[in-house]
């Protein structure tokens, strides 16, 4: 399969070009030659990863979090160095999506991450930058949800606000909205303060684990509609 | 003791006016009656912490993070009408100072970090918005040092970076600064990742408990130098 | 009623979430409890206009020039302290709505206006951030016609541009669009000459005096549609 | 006399580099030919002024507001056309200072208006974009003192602020600085509503009036240094 | 024919209100009087320009690189002042339109070339701050096709990207929509060496010579549809 | 020699931190291992300047232009790829330096310039964004001096405008300094003909021509005084 297919591909599915995102999404890093057999999936680019990837067998890389971010790389230089390094020695490219893989109704971490919760009535909610990426909905049973080791004590009817990664600033919209909890992946030290004074329970499920949602959903999708072959590479805590 | 000359002193202690900061340091709620008896000191603004502040008999609160941040306060409601209304009605004013009380040589966060953590040679490092706010310093001897729960190890002789609060984005500078090990209070994950890539050990030791030193370091100058009555008053964990 | 149900019937009735406007418009001010039965209207916010509000028994107070403009309220200090400081000791909420109550045709300062000069053939103009607030209309008849203590003469036939507030700027606007008569509340020296360079007449009928049209309308929008209970409270010249 | 040489006299004199003013100030309109016997000064330039100055025998205006503000004059068409083809018309050339000629300690608009007042201890105060521009001063004598038709009544001993033109928005930091007065030209209904709030006195004395100061000190200082033909010409009310 | 008229006229022709262009185009210098007998053409406002056209009998000069820019014309000195000046002297107005004059299917400078170069399938590309004002097209036979003095080496079938002026910054742009060839006017040195490493074939026919062919298209549908007599006036090389 | 000892050296030399500037300067691409023994100059990094650096045993390579400019690289895709991948694959270090390099008295490119024209009494002139890149001086003798294959007459006494690279927009700040000649690398356009509206003499020798000066005086000061093997890679027209 070519990589521009592929990467075109993605940019359809997940809308990239709507998204005001201080991430510079879609391919960060080419490869010398188009064909790809293998991709490889992950939330973080990192040295390690890229050449886990690579040792796989992947010419491609996917992440939410590439190595480009606002105006773009100074310089080749430090950890940043290392990452272009590894993948240019490897020959393999890199792809990042990461609002709209928090926001994509298909494959986004908050509609698979509400999905997971047994929520209910989901629909879009939080807005960064003009972009709408959480969700909200009705918790349709009593119990507890784990997401990586957190436990999410869910009661049958109650409205709860999920957002991935750092995402404590909406804690308090959250409550605007009706809900009495909010599920996000890690926050600030001053949105946990906010979100006190305003009287409003917030969860943090850690941002790599709600964020490994996306993901592994892309991959399924990608796997199923273009049938290629495609891995998870999963994080090393070090 | 006037309220007006409180307020101005700190001003010059910190050297507030020299710090670009994206809080609103100063005087940010003020009261009826210019004559205060009595500090209350805290990390953090709350309603809770006001309340309890006032209750010890207080008429002015000095904290490191405050309620007006950025342009400034768009509405009067959530959370920041909790604390405005906690102030408003127990007539205690509110002064804070942020990047002012991370640099002080004499009482910021930083080099009362570094102290505790037994460090020599101390010298600023960490620029952020164009103020220095942290510090590096060479650990004098082996062992392992606490800041609150959290164990920092340390050998003599290595170089170590700090940095109160969430300050993860200069684990890469302290690298290049040829340290070891850079202590932080939190890091954000795209932080902890960066730090990874560059190959940087990061300690987070907690946001709050790293920034209680500065304003404990404050309290006993006023304390010692303006006579005054203070209190610390401490975060009851929710 | 409830005091969010009032906040939000105006929201819809004056588009506030259409206008790009310095004004941070809607509520403002929050209170204690959301029952409200009694609603004054003013055109300025200041601690006597709310002290006079509350003594009505008004629980909210709605006006064309609130407290928080641009980036917010930077400091609780001064002359806004006694303006919030007034509606937290009455407990009384403050409801602001700028340009969304100059350009409304329903009950919008220039609408009313220009019904009340008797001006036909009404239509929108002058563009003030993207927003087209004032109007132009087609006199109906010769005469005097007054706003407060300032005659307007109108000559039936001639076009005349309407925008109440300091909108002098618009003066020149009004001259390509064919007015011979430009009306405003207040001009500053430098649109005045600009205006006479121009060979643009205009009027400055005071900021004040043309813009108790829209509060009022809406006063009777509100008593009407609404059924509340409301006030309006004038200002008293000091 | 050569027009570059008078230019840069007044450059010099008014130290116009050092400020950071939306009025393009020193020259704005060029001339043919590089001699000038005559200059003429006034607050506005307008078609009028200059059609009078040229009348007069000027080759040369000097004007406290001119004609090009900020990004500069996007079209010569309307007003501007008018004021342009004036001073083509009769080869006039134009310069403009604004904020220098509020600032200066020896001819500018603030001083001239505080010795006028007869003030002493006057020192600078009131920062506009870093500029800083009027001054505060404490009144010598009890009585009243004029500018234009405006009375101005004085108490002995109290702190009197001043700033000429539009500066209404200085009234509350002339309040902090412990004045008891704050004299200007005009002042916006935002102004006037902030410095009621905040409890203080504000006299406006007219934008042209207060303006005429610094010009015409302009003027004697440059027939006396210079040793040029000056005359000053009044605006003509219409 | 009314000056108003004829500028209206090109501002709908052209979709003048559509652009976000740093040439504020439209009508840049007024005139005395509105009856416009002659329009007088060319590509760059000069006072050299200006003088001929008005010696022609022009009473309006449109071109495609008028004298107002950004913000505007900060000082009528220099340069700006001899264009003005020869503008005023002559009593001829100024109309500029840049993108709109590149952009145009009907009369604008890349269709225009496009046409002139033979390409068929042509389709608009190449975006400079939201504005889409170059063309691609489809080489429809091989030779060799001119430019001014430049030679345009052309394979039947090969894609060709277009972009008049000092558009080399889009060689990149047309590699990645499949072109072969980059035709532009000029390139600067940096757009030279990306386009070289890019692998990107570009060719210079000059910055004049490529927008002739706009000015002279609107000169055509003017007198064609307006009736108006016109004249192009070329540049004369010094 | 440590590659960290080269750079800071030559930051120091040319005074790197002092320049806002557009380009990235320092070091932007590093490399594995620290040791350098051979450096290559040029003015443009390439792929194919690279390669050649390489070749000759370069581990390092200093540059003009390099590749990373504004915000930084978004993509490392197309010929910034080319270029990284070349750097990447032959291990070699990229070092940028813009203007700085055209600034320095003692190896910048408008130092060395003036002193090849055979000018005296240079001084620093033309200031881009703060930054005072370029010189004027006094031509010492009259007959016609070459850059590259452009022959400047001089004569002598005249005052002469030096900026080399893309500097055309200084044309006319060298005619109000009293130059009667401007020399720059290349000019666009619109600053032809804004030169030719003020009536200014310029003459564009080579936007490279003109940058080959500063890289090759710099060669020779670290030769000199680092004693590090170098090479200078001419540009190979395509």
């Amino acid at each position: 399969m070519k990589l521009s297919e592929i990467t075109e591909w993605i940019d359809r599915e997940l809308e990239v070009g709507k998204f005001d995102d201080v991430s510079n999404n879609s391919l960060q890093i080419s490869r010398r030659g188009d064909a790809v057999s293998r991709i490889a999936f992950g939330v973080d680019a990192s040295a390690d990863f890229i050449a886990r990837a690579a040792a796989s067998g992947a010419e491609l890389c996917v992440v939410h979090h590439g190595i480009s971010w606002g105006g773009g790389i100074k310089r080749l230089t430090g950890g940043v160095y290392e990452v272009v390094k590894a993948a240019m020695d490897a020959n393999v490219a890199l792809y990042a999506a990461h609002l709209p893989l928090d926001a994509s109704e298909k494959c986004g971490n908050n509609w698979e991450l509400a999905r997971h919760l047994g929520l209910k009535d989901i629909s879009k909610a939080f807005s960064y930058h003009g972009n709408v990426i959480g969700v909200t909905g009705i918790a349709s049973k009593d119990g507890v949800c784990r997401i990586g080791e957190t436990e999410i004590p869910l009661a049958v009817g109650e409205k709860v606000g999920v957002c991935s990664g750092g995402a404590g600033e909406f804690a308090e919209a959250a409550k605007e909205l009706g809900c009495s909890l909010f599920v996000t992946g890690e926050a600030s030290w001053g949105d946990v303060i906010a979100a006190e004074n305003a009287g409003m329970r917030m969860i943090q499920a850690g941002h790599y684990e709600t964020e490994t949602f996306g993901v592994k959903a892309l991959q399924r999708a990608i796997a199923g509609e273009l049938g290629a072959e495609t891995v998870f590479i999963p994080r090393i805590q070090k």
